[in-house]
């Protein structure tokens, strides 16, 4: 079985217009397949509203046990179901997930962790990936079931845990590997991976790890890139044979940069 | 196969000790089940918090936008995923679902009704269950996998619609009586249905139709209990094997009013 997991980011998801486009493309897709999707800005949005501060520290939010029942709320309850409708919509018969259900991602509480200056942060409520279970997953896979995942795993002990989206794809990805030919396609804002962040003509069509590493040396590559790119760069090498990175015509136009070996 | 679908009201799935302690109960049953939880109270508590205001028109929540985003986050997200996590750590393998998930429950926009004083309203975005699906519910069921089921449906057309979690778990029975022999608890906070409501003394244990609409003319069996037991017994009618009203403890004492025809 050939399988894409698509990751999409906050923004895409979160704007009726982008979401509408993102599902059709997305829905036309040919063979088994799985969304990932984030949902951070409504998050802050609604946590803002119940009178909460999202605390980003690093570019990575803080998860007290508020900001946790937020999370929860918004990417499991809120932005997923409402992809699932949309899809199914579409006549996808998809599936909404969280990594509690049927303990399809279970992650392990993140340590307080050290940061570039030197200070320890405990970020809180926020989940490590662990373990994928792929059983039952390949089962509804098989039955023509496509799964829409939302970053939200727990620990198997009752607890809920705040997920990277972009890492629970990626996890995906490699535990489905043994069983399936998976392309992993990484949908956010921007065509692909770009020399010039503020042009898009400077597309990196093709990039391998030691030139990843050379523009990651030389500031070229920075922020939010980074984690995608180790991620990705993970996947290929444990047996995930396709990584793309993309924004949302490139998962129609099959335009975007492909990580090679 | 045998199955049990239990529903839980609203203030037993919401609060920590009651919840553990269904939770407990629920794990214990044994043979294939299905959970279908309501969670009004945290909506209503959550709703005010983003300053939207509950409006209820006899006991019914009207809801418009907001109020449905309010409802799929809290129903489908918070308190669906975690029990979800709760029951996974008790070694249920859960799966959190809204009717748009894996199109299980489909429903229709209430159209305005017409109240019991002459005037007619409009609840907004609410849904009338118009079908069940039964056939991947129960692959999964096969497979030891615990529905929990959350009062969110879908349209067909992307539209998520606030459903009455009775009607939900009613009509999930029928739908799977075709195949298994179907046991349908609601679970609330009183023991059964009572002929005083203050005195559990006074618990009917067995109730058959024509004693419930005597009582009901009479006034003995009031408000919230009515759609209820209107529900189950359409439901025994309808070929569900066993109808249970009862509280948490009845569920493991196995004490309540069973419905007769």
């Amino acid at each position: 079985m050939d399988i894409s997991i698509v990751k999409v980011g906050g923004k895409v998801v979160e704007e009726e217009k982008s979401l509408a486009s993102l599902l059709d493309d997305f829905a036309a897709l040919s063979g088994a397949k799985i969304l990932v999707h984030g949902g951070g800005r409504s998050a802050t949005k609604i946590g803002e509203q119940l009178g909460y501060n999202a605390q980003m520290i690093e570019g990575r939010r803080v998860t007290d046990a508020e900001t946790l029942q937020v999370v929860t709320m918004v990417y499991a309850g809120l932005v997923n179901k409402n992809i699932v409708a949309q899809l199914q919509s579409r006549g996808i018969n998809a599936l909404g997930l969280s990594g509690a259900d049927i303990d399809v991602v279970r992650s392990q509480q993140r340590p307080p962790m050290t940061m570039s200056d030197g200070s320890v942060v405990d970020f809180g409520f926020v989940g490590n990936v662990r373990s994928v279970q792929t059983d039952v997953l390949a089962l509804l896979l098989s039955r023509g079931i496509v799964p829409v995942m939302s970053p939200i795993t727990h620990d198997g002990n009752g607890q809920l845990l705040n997920t990277n989206a972009d890492t629970i794809a990626s996890e995906l990805a490699r535990a489905l590997s043994s069983q399936m030919k998976v392309r992993l396609v990484y949908c956010f804002e921007k065509p692909g991976v770009l020399l010039n962040a503020d042009d898009d003509n400077t597309l990196i069509e093709r990039l391998d790890y030691d030139t990843f590493k050379r523009h990651q040396a030389s500031g070229v590559i920075v922020a939010g890139m980074i984690p995608k790119l180790d991620n990705g760069f993970a996947a290929l090498r444990q047996g995930v044979n396709s990584v793309v990175i993309t924004n949302v015509e490139g998962l129609r136009t099959g335009r975007g940069t492909t990580l090679v070996l």
